[in-house]
């Protein structure tokens, strides 16, 4: 319900791990008269990399929004940190990219409509004209940039420079049949979400229903990741599975599959959008 | 892993909700350079009641185990809070009471054997003499109490003078066919554990497989929690589920019944054991 | 994918348990040479009642369809059977009535639309107008009868008069939040469909999620069952569940446990349409 | 419950598709005053192939079982089926091969104890003696070949030469380190059933918790599957899969992880020893 939540920060916090961290960053929220509404950490011991995120209220909290950046500075520095802050009274501004499939794009468009969601959706993108009518409903812009080998990059220019013009701050691809080149991918980084109709790493590439099928497996899957250069190898944020039986043909797998897709994409979208997601190297951590 | 791992201190801590808490308990450990392994902390918004665990290595920590008490007490008396400090180098004394069902018995035995388990059982108590040999085996004494109605309160006395002897900290109720008297449960608050073979609140009391028979449910469930007054109204602790059918007699509930109960039971000793859990009221707070 | 299926016969067939059953249905199908495509059936070994369940091709089927019934008859005569067939062909027509929430109706509609399920929705009752903008985009028949204590027998009726002129098959209560007139559920015995937001019979009656919340469970569930006089009574078609933590509110239980009441819901309704549900007296069984 | 229940007959039968199958078979059995008590049957629609397993009381069947295979044998031979009639009398005598991981052997010594399974353990072989206690308690003989790159093929004669005395129907192995030869494998066709610590096709090989940990996974499984020659190849009996999170070492996910082997293979187990698996090329058909 972050919209009649009253405004709070939230800040997401990586570094090398030392002693310290939590007191260090705890107390300059409590110096600044601070109430933390939720704190959580984790520590990759392999790694010893600390991950935190805190939320806390800025009503009655000393530094005004716009200054807090500056004022964290040193502790972000001390700590040689990575760190961002945001607030949760700004939507994530997501744009959605569909091929043909709707239920990925529908599931999406009626939660940010319930105006419960982090996020809202100020655009699509497709390579297709067949979405455009629910598009229409919801009354968002659909923008039709069809694909071929020879057009590939200079389409995709043209939807970076839509993007941008719409301040957008991350990307669904919501059954996007089309592989981003590189180009865009390093435009986003850990800025992209993708739906993968498999339990990754299982069934990667193409069908994965049809693989699932012939391999004969009693569980399917669906994932959702962060795009990288590297196909269905990016970051894994969310993953879920039904049970299947040999009564189900492909065609029951790509029906019953679509539920867990959209779901688990959807999920996936709200991590990112409410800010629970760091990258740590080829995996997330998710502060649920 | 608790056996392997060097020697750490958890603090369960809960009071009203205040600003500056995490920092003046974080603040605490980082003055006597002590390095925060986990922290998680929860605020229950409706009662405005504060809750949190943290660990933190011994190692390298300025205070002496022994001392740490005295050293914490003045952060716990100026937030009015319950706290208890616990550390990983000593096993849970857990006594397990049993009647004629084996497999709970079975699953604590050989994950304590395991030796991963944050738990000992020095001792098994029952009202029969029916699972002595699987205590025998695992070289556990076994204590038979025959209950009737009217050495219910002897026997009872009994067996606290025995858990007494042992420096018994907690008691799991592993398919103990007996109701505790209130004199038995007051003297252990917290500190027994039962496990309840439905998905409570459905089908409390008697019977709950054929209950669940009776009334047709699609999915039946196990619900580990400590024991109070209200039979089966007690914090509840962990629940989980398992997909059932038409084709399910009660027989059939019952023997994959057992698979959930024992799973559930377990669970919920372990996060017993190693100090996982805060009572709110007559909820629980899991930190898993 | 019922739509793009030959024709096919659909068989429900009950009666008192005996010797021969399934040789005599089968060899029905075989002598005027029918290709079965599934069989299923079940004994309730308690009650001695034999459920079947067979599907078999029209095509190359010697007896016309209009004529099944009658040459039918002697089999179902010989075992005092209740039965009923049914084809494919005809998709079953379902009345939806909601009131203001729409996450559950919006799932029916979605699926209807892909044309893949085996209902249509020729018209939906509220008693509120909120939703008629989605009935709208669907370009469904929206009806609104306000009901309070004086009207409600009169709107009742008005409601029934209005199901009969267009052939409605089943009732589906998708967060319809009155209470149905004994009158009415007779009309329509195991052809109303309701979904209640709880793991029954757990929180029966009113504000289950509220009720879960205070009893601190850790898994909170959804039903879909028959509605019958008794509330939250009737037999059970499909329950799931989704696991919960301390971190949750009443708001989120609602937020995340709508996921879970259309996917249960829509699930219940498709085996209706789908002819696999026998009801045993309080009961069902379904032929998944 | 099969030890107390009436002496059953159990056919399994596959063959090409046609008309009439269902009512040839159970015309079969009605003929002969034979009362089914559970029929299921699959048509693979891709390859046209037909798959039944039927129960049916003995009692009152006027062919008695010793000369059931060549009553039947007419049916078989005319529909060019592959078929096996087996009795619930009879316990299935399983093999089960274990390296030093315990709770996979524990979970089915334990179960076999119950008494309610539809098998018998009457040795153990292991290329470690670690787990001879276990073995002492529940009073089956444990024999150790250790095995080297030298003596595999002997040892593993040896090894048959103790199965093929013992007239063991079938072998398990529950997290048995070694991969038999080619020349072992052959020898029990769909009769020797692995248990695989991941969601196969994800993770083949070693390691493969490691290899879970690895990618980020926010589930791991379990797969147990018969042994073919292709290693990790085999048809799929049953998977299941449970929850991680970053929070979860390579540690944590094999302590989790051992929850849901011993889990999967001892449903596996199951299935086959009470007849419910056909095989289907590299899938199978499970009737559960």
């Amino acid at each position: 319900m972050q919209s009649d939540s009253p405004k709070r920060a939230i800040l997401l916090f990586t570094c090398p791990d030392q002693k310290g961290l939590v007191s260090m960053i705890s107390g300059f929220i409590a110096q600044y008269r601070g109430n933390i509404i939720s704190l959580q950490e984790h520590v990759d011991a392999h790694d010893k990399t600390f991950f935190l995120r805190v939320v806390w209220d800025m009503e009655g909290f000393d530094i005004p929004g716009n200054e807090l950046d500056d004022a964290f500075q040193p502790v972000g520095k001390k700590f040689n940190a990575h760190w961002n802050i945001m607030f949760t009274g700004r939507k994530l501004r997501i744009a959605v990219m569909v091929s043909k499939y709707e239920h990925c794009l529908q599931e999406l468009l009626w939660r940010q409509r319930l105006n419960e969601s982090a996020y809202e959706i100020p655009l699509i993108i497709s390579n297709h004209p067949d979405l455009s009518g629910m598009a229409e409903y919801h009354r968002i812009p659909y923008h039709v940039f069809p694909i071929t080998k020879e057009n590939k990059d200079s389409q995709e220019e043209a939807e970076i420079k839509l993007l941008e013009e719409n301040n957008i701050d991350a990307i669904v691809l919501a059954r996007y049949m089309q592989v981003l080149t590189s180009s865009f991918v390093e435009k986003y980084p850990n800025r992209i979400i993708n739906i993968h109709h498999s339990f990754l790493p299982a069934f990667m590439g193409g069908n994965p229903y049809k693989q699932a099928y012939e391999r004969g497996v009693k569980i399917i899957g669906a994932t959702s990741h962060y795009v990288t250069q590297d196909l269905d190898e990016g970051p894994i944020i969310e993953q879920d599975i039904i049970r299947i039986s040999h009564r189900d043909s492909v065609e029951d797998l790509k029906r019953r599959g679509r539920d867990l897709e959209r779901i688990v994409l959807a999920k996936a979208v709200n991590y990112h959008a409410e800010h629970r997601i760091l990258v740590n190297g080829k995996k997330t951590v998710v502060f649920e």
